[in-house]
């Protein structure tokens, strides 16, 4: 299919001129529609080495107003970077809504050159260019427009650019000398199949609300007034249009919960009970365990993301605090998801939570989290059913990402009964100390119960794998909850330190 | 002096609880107002090795209220820190404006240390504690109130603590086993030494803004009690009184320009001109000659920080791509600086810009910068006199560190002739791809030549250093200007490259 694109006409120097200033117009045009619009701009620049990628980001520099623009060139990875899983770079790239985002090498780069150089096999790059396909269906469900550029040269005028440059580092005469990086050089002698690996990449992930396109590199003025067609015709169309979808998700899929059907949680005892001394000795012993465990898990790399999740009044604070206690303060934080701020409102909602992820050796643990996409969000209307019914897959998607990577991942529902919270509300209302726990929404929230029992149950149901399971938690009694939690973290950390 | 606070008197259990709840209900109650307030809160824990520094931060979850509070511990340096000035991460980690946060060792950490164990000598030490006195008046001027404890203990206490610490953890009986780190049993080892470091650090950076709090730590309940009534009493007369000011400014001094006066841009000549094909030759010549110089830096680790400035229509956007079109697009970072984001306008003005800086090895390039505080926040009064002429001390600060840390720094002023912006205003309005650029704003900055005319000699004068001077620019004629802005930054680099 590449060679299709193998051969570009030449473009005279004043065709190139004129038909530069009319896109450079309608380009600024289009980028101020998308300044006051809800919605974000990728372009991925992508290709063959010695395809120019770097001139045609120069060119999109030229056109852009570089307020509004950002340019992330994806090269040398930092170990915050490598701590993490994959996608937390690109995570941290994305523009927010109103803006245009460049990515000059992209979530396909690593890929492509590990199965080429016969790193990885074929099973996990298929794997992999299906993973890149659900992070592509995330984005655009979002609203994202994705536009994929794949600049193309045929061997022998690879094997030219690559004299030319050698020529012109030599003589110093030309204005741009492209200095490609060893790697490239490298990676040019294994073109057959890198174009074999690139061919398959393309094919696999042409979707049809993110579809590749292929330019053809040969002639530098013909590649650059092309791409910047190709930019042109999509924003404009995105413009037009409706918010496309992945059409991943229907709305009458999956079956959901329904009101008098047996509850997850009905399994839950309402009188677990544990007495006070022996809770203090249990929660010790266990504390001390767990102390220690935190601290191998960190000699060994392996990092922890834990949520707690449950309704208001729920202890979970009470919880976290059980487990942070025994550990040193310098390997966890405690992120208590509030309101997104500005920042945050202007990206997927997953966004804030990449951003969070603790490097390798690390806690971070969520005091409410993602799930509040299919709890609060759902129940009160803020996100549509389509959203939050799609949200399942993405939060499966990102707790794979997580677990694939060695981040033990542990979800609490802590699981109280309205009449207990009523007792806890009335409790906070008379405490000095707990009065700034309790507000009007509280109330509110309260009058909802059978709106969040119908949201736990199916947030429980379609998340709930086999990697990265729920722990239900009966909480009427704080104590017996407390040392339940402490003791599923233990189990937790046990688990991964004798797989590592 | 650390001995006055060597021995703590003991609490009985039943004191303590009944002292906790109450300054427990009174911290909630400080929070609640600093959420309200246009401040925010720095707790510093330090002291030390034994002391029980993570159980006071511990101490400090159980009191306030997680939603609001944030801590950060500085301990292993990630690369992406490590590439950067020292204070890049803790400029990283301050709380936006209505927020608490605690930080687990500081900025005093790694220079005590690094003293206590004779990595540098007494003067470097010297004047690493007054570039921390520089920072923390720097916050303090911002608003933010700096509360600085300091956890003592005996040598013998500390000696009796890591005993205590090596029994439970052979027992595994206490909750909470400190696992201290080997670096702290060697610290430990030069007991005599780190107290006098320590003491000549406190003493050099006890100021009236912000004083150290000494306490006694042998005792845990009365340390932990101790470490929250300073906190409760610091925050609740900074609620009471007016911001105060680390008085290092007053509004008399320096000397200002005066209209009329000889300008610092009066030696630029009006009329320097460069013809077309002159101009072409230059440019490509210092364009080459930049490429390669850019992947020297980039091998050698040296980055680079490029500011613009310049009145509207002054062609910084065109001078910027002259310098970027020769060097990789992986290798810069092209800033725009327009208003500031919400989470932005709730740091000090400097945070944004902290944030951007580039890895060694890679460059930030500016288009308009830092300077805005003492040009159009000055001309449009969005910053008091007193902020914006604070404004070259902290501005001269930031960039010694830069260079300190072998940033090469590049400040290009380009300046042009009200007639000749007005010749540009009236091309910008006429063509199309232009006029993006201009605004109804741009003609009202117009109407503020003079205080605009004074604000840039008041800014040459104050923040031309030796070590980052200011690169004037006659840019009358565009040409003239980019190949002199080319020109300069291949110098620029070609000096960083010698030195290093």
């Amino acid at each position: 299919m590449f060679e299709a694109v193998a051969k570009a006409p030449k473009v005279s120097r004043s065709e190139f001129d004129a038909r530069e200033t009319e896109l450079h117009a309608a380009l600024l045009e289009c980028q101020r529609k998308v300044r006051e619009s809800d919605f974000s701009v990728l372009i991925l620049v992508s290709g063959v080495e010695g395809a120019g990628k770097g001139e045609v980001v120069q060119a999109l520099h030229r056109w852009f107003d570089p307020r509004g623009l950002e340019t992330h060139a994806f090269w040398d990875e930092s170990d915050e970077e490598r701590l993490r899983p994959r996608f937390w770079r690109f995570w941290r790239a994305l523009p927010p809504r109103g803006r245009i985002g460049v990515l000059f090498g992209s979530w396909y780069t690593e890929p492509v050159v590990k199965r080429a150089l016969k790193s990885t096999g074929s099973k996990a790059f298929d794997r992999e260019l299906e993973r890149i396909r659900h992070f592509e269906d995330t984005l655009v469900d979002d609203g994202t427009l994705i536009i994929k550029l794949w600049f193309h040269l045929s061997r022998r005028d690879q094997e030219k650019r690559l004299t030319e440059d050698d020529k012109s580092i030599k003589k110093r005469k030309k204005s741009s000398v492209r200095h490609l990086s060893p790697l490239a050089r490298r990676y040019s002698k294994h073109y057959d199949r890198f174009l074999k690996i690139s061919q398959r990449a393309v094919r696999r992930t042409d979707v049809a609300h993110s579809p590749w396109h292929l330019v053809a590199a040969s002639n530098r003025a013909h590649r650059d007034l092309s791409a910047g067609q190709i930019v042109l015709d999509r924003i404009r169309r995105r413009l037009e249009q409706q918010q496309p979808s992945s059409g991943r998700v229907t709305v009458s899929s999956p079956a959901m919960y329904k009101a008098g059907e047996q509850s997850v949680l009905a399994t839950l005892p309402d009188d677990a009970v544990l007495d006070g001394d022996c809770y203090k000795r249990e929660l010790l012993a266990l504390q001390s365990t767990l102390g220690d465990l935190s601290w191998k898990a960190h000699r060994r790399g392996i990092n922890t993301v834990a949520v707690f999740e449950g309704c208001d009044a729920a202890g979970k604070g009470g919880a976290i605090r059980r487990v942070t206690q025994s550990m040193d303060p310098r390997l966890y934080r405690v992120i208590s998801i509030a309101a997104p701020t500005e920042e945050e409102a202007a990206q997927h909602y997953l966004w804030r939570f990449w951003r969070q992820l603790p490097r390798a050796g690390y806690h971070t643990i969520y005091d409410r989290s993602w799930y509040g996409r299919v709890l609060v969000e759902r129940v009160e209307g803020f996100a549509s059913d389509l959203e939050w019914q799609r949200a399942y897959f993405e939060i499966n998607a990102f707790e794979e990402q997580l677990v694939e990577t060695g981040t033990v991942v542990l979800k609490y529902w802590l699981n109280i009964t309205p009449e207990e919270q009523l007792a806890r509300f009335q409790e906070r209302e008379k405490t000095p100390t707990k009065q700034h726990k309790i507000t009007d929404e509280d109330w509110r929230n309260r009058e909802r119960w059978s709106d969040y029992e119908a949201a736990v149950n199916d947030m429980v149901t379609h998340t709930s794998t086999e990697i990265a399971p729920w722990t239900l938690v009966a909480a009427n009694d704080k104590r017996y909850a407390r040392v339940e939690v402490v003791k599923r973290y233990v189990e937790g950390l046990k688990a991964a330190l004798k797989h590592s």
